[in-house]
């Protein structure tokens, strides 16, 4: 399995580990905001509101840029081909885990099986 | 696009936040490993690792036993599902936004043109 281990990477999951963010995400694939809409839109303060851009923002999935007092948002470049490789390998490897597993158990009731004929012999 | 709000579903990308979790998940995909196994594997503490591992845990992608006094790991229920579903619908509306701000772009040099053409004659 590719692993990556850049901190992108890290960013990228932490940020995604949030409903306001991803809902924030959702919002700018739409058409671009500025921070005072997402903050209205999400029931937030100014505040509250930069810091979650802020980190969308470290993590690349968002762009920001100041224009007169207002600041822009628009996604960012991160498209997140590297997180959706790693969670479809990751779901192939539960699969294949599980369908060994599986396989042991059905192993074992057929065992039983002939061990409960033999006995009954 | 579906929301997913559930407090798992923050809790599943928080836990992928880190490389030596997605390790530990990479690790136990290929079969059950006890917590020592794992400290020693990734160079830990038993305390960092447990610590790790309970992460892992409350997001349901493990699950532990205690057999005598070695704690087991094994993969657990979550199979990330949702997630990857959620990071696929993001991807989707990206390449459709970069679509529409290239065709806004291409419009754009279409008219500069037209307009050159114009001021010639």
């Amino acid at each position: 399995m590719v692993q990556c281990y850049s901190p992108p990477f890290d960013a990228a999951f932490a940020a995604l580990a949030d409903v306001t963010r991803r809902g924030v995400l959702e919002r700018l694939a739409r058409g671009d905001a500025s921070i005072t809409d997402l903050a209205t839109r999400f029931g937030m303060t100014l505040t509250g509101m930069m810091k979650h851009v802020g980190v969308l923002e470290q993590a690349g999935l968002v762009t920001t840029e100041k224009r007169g007092r207002v600041r822009e948002c628009r996604l960012g470049p991160r498209r997140l081909d590297e997180e959706a490789t790693w969670i479809e390998n990751y779901r192939r490897l539960w699969n294949a885990r599980f369908d060994a597993l599986d396989e042991v158990v059905l192993e074992l009731q057929r065992k039983e099986k002939r061990d409960g004929i033999r006995n009954r012999r």
